[in-house]
């Protein structure tokens, strides 16, 4: 079973996806709900939406996904919209698969910096370790942006060139 | 002539916003059509795309506006994506008359937190005094955002209850 990717959404994706963030059991149904919407979104209107996806298949089912996309009105910035693994994937590196080919991609595509927001909350702890072990910094704290308590992080990444 | 307030936007805000926005000098051709595109969607789809305005009319003509918003995922966090007053205005504290309905009105629809992203060049110094002058702190600072040396800079204003 290797790994393959594949970029083009298909209408399967819009389940998959929602199978998959659901699965990590860090999302609220509105979240789950955003994840989709992309999808469909692209499913819909095209490229012109400016969603980038890499979907990781093995066995071809889906096993985790990326979203990402030029940031309007930046000269070279790119955000990480979502990146998840199926719960049952996890320890297997595959988050760390996903972004390597996401950023690979979005250096061909001409970008230079990488941005991802996250919650400050303790169970996302392990997200934190996971995008400084993946070459990024803590650029920014929003105290209290998603709920009094819950901060919004932003991690940065310059990509080589 | 007195200024009156208006939030539907109309057929005639979407020329009327590009003449504002575009007046400034402030933005770039990509960031009027943001702009414009705001009105646009909301024409099209009504609020339920997110977007909320406040329109500044005096003697009928648009003199200025705000487009805003509540941050999905966030329990009542806001976005302010726009503010901008006709450049044959400045001078006449509009901007200031603009902000405090906009966040009156925000706070009607529950929000506690506003936030507004700018540009950290030189030539926005008047635009970080207004939000500082209008009781909003500089929360963060992305550098080289925008472009190398264009760093973006978030403003939050934490609202009155």
């Amino acid at each position: 079973m290797n790994p393959s990717f594949r970029s083009e959404p298909a209408a399967k994706d819009v389940a998959a996806v929602r199978a998959v963030v659901a699965s990590t059991g860090f999302f609220s149904e509105e979240e789950v709900r955003i994840a989709e919407e992309l999808v469909e979104v692209t499913l819909e209107k095209g490229q012109a939406e400016g969603y980038h996806f890499v979907f990781l298949e093995m066995g071809g089912s889906l096993v985790g996904y990326t979203a990402f996309g030029p940031i309007p009105a930046t000269r070279s910035s790119w955000d990480l919209y979502w990146i998840a693994v199926h719960a049952s994937r996890r320890g297997q590196n595959l988050g760390r698969v996903l972004l390597d080919e996401t950023e690979a991609r979005i250096r061909a595509a001409g970008g230079t910096r990488v941005y991802a927001d996250t919650s400050g909350r303790a169970q996302y702890a392990p997200t934190h370790r996971f995008y400084e072990a993946c070459g990024y910094h803590r650029a920014a704290e929003l105290p209290d942006y998603y709920a009094p308590g819950d901060a919004k992080l932003t991690y940065c990444k310059k990509l080589e060139t």
